[in-house]
């Protein structure tokens, strides 16, 4: 697996000189990011581009290749993966499209290609995907991708991975995180996942530094086998899938030639195999940050913090209406909390007023974060004044103290929100119900690992009794 | 009523030089904005405030008051509402707070305050509010409002009216439209309402230039006077309203002194009123575009067009969740579709792949919004390219030509579509479910406006006939 996100050696088969060839943006990304491995191109002329050496065929290359990147029209691409086969090449992305997606004639070359595959052992990602990511080292085989447009913002390193069966949902993920305070550290497009699919990635980000792992689906190709290693995976594993009507089924199924997969199905899955399902796409790359930021959320229980009276009730009514609990103050807390100065309100949602403090801020904070009836925070700090960001930049670190949560949300254009948030880097949700979210997500993933946990142990527990009988038995 | 929003003279109650004043922000705002009429500070020292004259009491004032401004300690405001009555002054805006959303004497001198308003006939705004902005003649009376720090944008004018009883949602709404195609009309704090409410506001916003009323609420004060105003009123009514549920209701309370209304009771009074409820704090400032800049959506049969094929299926979903349908196009629309150029999927939703031509993009445009059995277009354009750009600047026109709307999203980072939203002026929502909200209260609007056509038709038909049977009767 790691040859596809740390080739030593790669051909990009397809790529030449023409106007608006798409495989040659792949060789203009690898020369910008400097990749320190060979490159090749592959092309009828055997020309070469961007200044790496060209071929007519992958059997000509004179020396190993890690990894084919494969973009031409479909009908050519059967033959390809023999040539590639033959060559003892055993890793191949396949970007085209024009297979499963496309129709009869693209199934039959799909299965083509298939046989390919068995003959020679290759492991295949893809049909109709956009290729990997890997910002540890700064390779990428995006095909279309112009770096000098997003700026290095994408090749920033950072600890969320992500699966997604569209590349435009790839795009847009790298585009939003560069406005936030996680980054990426690998991205896989599957696209129509002929051989490696969702699970197998889920896999392999398991075992290396990645610390969320975030999926975008349209299908799910074996139920099982993603429900198998979900289990047995502790990392969050958020996931995004479409398909949640007839018609938004009908509408993937033209894009990644995925199955229908029963909606019903699909949840009670992800709630068998601790899967956090998400709601809206936006939360592929909103809510990671909690989880990258803030410990886990381990009660329901939560106390508003605001200077914005409105939003005390605002807050309040979301928070119900997703499952969560208002902490109940107790009166010790409550006096703790009128003591600091002059308060709107001291019961829960606390109302700070127009409180300019920044000791006052930290002061309740710190009485709410160590109150035995409090779970988590969420706090709602109008920003209107500076000392309203130090005190929330020193929250961060109080919540690591008191291994509790807070989200955070200020009332603030979204503009200023990102601005604060990228200059200062404070996680900072967008919305209140965004905010929200995050901590429903983290109260859910804490409950996923206490049972995944137990499994192992029930499992450990199996198995250390079959070493002891087994022992017994010799 | 006009004196809240355009007076010719007004007094600044409780405006010194203190440090810290609240009072004295409002007179640095009238001065900044270079308000055109007389203004007077009043304090315990009759000095003059940011070089307007100072006097120790309203009655000393040589010259007429249209509006006298409080903002002092709550203790002191009923003698200085009997001296305004005794002045000639018949509109007061009360900003102090510590009245009945304070407990038991809060509420005492409330009643004490009333009585003078009895006596004299005047008019109060308040208490416990932030005041009134009218961006046509730059008129502000919001305290602590520091213009330096959010530029001109505040008081650019436009035709979106706002009812707030929270003065931080007031801010929130400007501080979002600063990045926004629409821009404020007029806006009023209402705070805890004990004279003029919402209703009141409603009625007056519909005979200026207003276009749409947008209103936060935390209560409601008279329900039967509320729908019997917005039955009349044609204008799309936008409303938030805090506490949907106990805990929403209490923390509201505490805030403004809000009597517990039940929702269920206010969503039925919505309805039949011809109220459009929303249903999240951001739709306040989201939604209202969709009203100024489109027409108005009268069926549920939409098209979806993207050139991101994830983004079908992502609308397609949120669509049918919403009550909406995918529009069947019809063979013939889909022959047009077809010539157009190479495209994924001429079925609804409409993948135009990664096409680049502006005249395709405008051509399937011009296809979907003629065929009749489409009412209006989800539009979902990835602009990686200008040309994409110049299509959607296009849309905006054409979809006034064909009287159907077109809620445009772009899968882009926020920071991307906020910036094209205002660089191009161009209708775009910040999520796909905000856009599919859109269409929904546009549809809404759509079909109140018949009812309330209907509803004075039926009026008018009666009062002619009360008129010919008075005449028959002579």
């Amino acid at each position: 697996m790691e040859k596809f996100f740390n080739p030593q050696s790669i051909a990009v088969i397809g790529a030449s000189n023409s106007p608006l060839n798409l495989a040659a943006t792949i060789l203009a990304l690898l020369r910008y990011n400097n990749f320190p491995g060979d490159v090749f191109a592959v092309n009828r002329k055997g020309e070469s581009v961007h200044g790496f050496p060209g071929y007519t065929s992958v059997l000509e290359i004179p020396c190993h290749v890690d990894l084919a990147v494969i973009l031409l029209s479909a009908a050519h691409v059967p033959e390809i993966v023999r040539q590639c086969g033959e060559k003892g090449i055993r890793h191949i992305i396949i970007e085209s499209a024009g297979f499963s997606e496309a129709g009869e004639e693209g199934l039959r070359l799909q299965k083509e290609m298939e046989m390919h595959l068995k003959t020679y052992g290759i492991r295949i990602l893809g049909p109709n995907c956009l290729g990997t990511l890997n910002t540890q080292n700064r390779f990428c085989c995006f095909y279309g991708f112009v770096p000098e447009k997003y700026g290095d913002s994408f090749f920033t390193p950072g600890t969320i991975s992500y699966i997604i069966q569209s590349g435009g949902i790839g795009v847009l993920v790298l585009d939003s995180l560069a406005f936030d305070v996680c980054k990426v550290n690998k991205m896989v497009s599957i696209g129509n996942k002929s051989d490696l699919d969702e699970a197998d990635f889920i896999e392999y980000f398991n075992q290396d530094n990645t610390e969320v792992i975030g999926m975008y689906l349209e299908s799910v190709r074996d139920g099982n086998k993603l429900m198998r290693i979900a289990r047995s995976v502790k990392k969050p594993i958020l996931a995004f899938k479409v398909g949640r009507t007839e018609e938004g089924i009908h509408a993937a199924m033209s894009h990644t030639a995925g199955m229908a997969t029963n909606d019903i199905i699909f949840e009670s899955a992800c709630k068998q195999a601790g899967i956090i399902r998400l709601k809206h796409i936006s939360e592929l790359y909103s809510l990671p940050k909690i989880f990258t930021t803030m410990p886990l959320l381990r009660g329901k229980r939560i106390a508003v913090i605001t200077n914005s009276g409105a939003f005390g009730g605002i807050a309040a009514d979301i928070l119900i209406e997703h499952g969560m609990k208002l902490a109940k103050l107790a009166p010790f807390t409550q006096q703790r909390i009128q003591k600091t100065g002059q308060l709107f309100n001291v019961k829960n949602p606390v109302d700070l007023g127009p409180a300019m403090s920044k000791q006052m801020f930290l002061d309740i904070f710190e009485i709410l974060l160590s109150a035995e009836e409090v779970d988590g925070l969420l706090a709602i700090p109008n920003v209107w004044q500076d000392v309203v960001i130090e005190a929330i930049l020193e929250l961060v670190n109080m919540c690591k103290h008191y291994n509790k949560p807070a989200a955070l949300y200020v009332p603030n254009s979204i503009q200023k929100i990102i601005s604060i948030r990228t200059k200062y880097n404070i996680p900072i949700f967008e919305s209140p119900e965004e905010a929200v979210r995050a901590l429903v997500v983290s109260n859910q993933q804490y409950h996923y690992l206490i049972k995944k946990e137990k499994l192992q142990e029930e499992f450990n527990l199996y198995h250390d009794n079959e070493i002891i009988s087994c022992e017994r038995e010799r």
